[in-house]
């Protein structure tokens, strides 16, 4: 057994809901203290760098209601019930943006915020991109921006880009692109 | 008004935690439509990425309950009341990793998931670190993990570092260490 380990005592139901549940774990510590643990239950997620033939970069700006204002992002969308990561990946692709794609290369996974919750997301990437036959969603609200690659590395530094996931997958891709040691 | 907009109709209170709370809001959409936000209210947190005078980044490995497993991690923790992100950052980097230091850098900050959270991390960078008199926290259970800027920037390639936060802060670090272009 893990030296870290907690074990779970008693676990309380506090709520379910359409994207997230949330329960409360009694825990007793390595030291055989007792603890609380809030925890909120996330299907998981997805997330695209959807890449032009020009190599741009297409992000969405959306609002979003945790934060009362819009932030820009990569495509990305929470699993849906029975769907895999990589069909995920390509629905939210379409739904967001409008474009289609037939090839979808995994980059990583990451968990976002394993304080508290256990989303992890699947991180993708396409650079063949078709104009969809889908509309936009009527129930999806969000503006495109397509930026090279260069143009969202500084939308990091200045903070334009300000979601964690976005920031991480960009930097990625500039250190496949070459970072030089 | 933003066209992205979706405004708050009522707001109902779910659950009050000692790390988290837990709303649920019903919005009008920018068309008109009725939906609901199940919404994560956090305090915010800090996260330091701590380099010794080797040149080394101190990592923690800690149990997370949320995903059932220990992961790496840069050191981190949540805001406490009436604090201020920088003596925050001081205070969590002690009594993760018994360091001191008396000078932080800020880098950034980022939401980490804010389809469902508002939590907010302040990003801080020393490399002044002290031997700290405080012993860790007996609360505390992580072991410590020194590594090159250039081992961590590996763990993000291979995975060994599966935390969003971790592995952006390891990327800026590198492409402020010089990204070539």
């Amino acid at each position: 057994m893990d030296h870290l380990y907690e074990k779970t005592v008693a676990t309380k139901q506090i709520f379910k809901g359409k994207v997230i549940d949330l329960e409360v774990k009694e825990v007793e510590l390595p030291n055989g203290k007792m603890s609380s643990r809030e925890i909120v239950k996330h299907p998981g997620a997805v997330a695209v760098v959807p890449m032009t033939k020009e190599g741009n970069i297409v992000l969405v700006r959306q609002y979003r209601k945790a934060l009362g204002k819009t932030i820009v992002e990569i495509p990305a969308g929470k699993l849906e019930k029975g769907e895999n990561p990589l069909e995920s990946a390509a629905r939210e692709l379409e739904e967001e943006t409008g474009y289609k794609t037939k090839k979808l290369e995994f980059l990583l996974s990451f968990y976002t915020s394993p304080g508290f919750a256990d989303e992890l997301i699947y991180l993708y990437f396409t650079d063949e991109l078709e104009k969809g036959t889908v509309n936009m969603d009527e129930d999806e609200f969000l503006d495109l921006i397509e930026v090279s690659l260069e143009e969202a590395e500084k939308m990091v530094k200045d903070q334009t880009i300000h979601d964690a996931k976005t920031a991480y997958a960009i930097l990625y891709m500039r250190m496949k692109a070459g970072f030089k040691s």
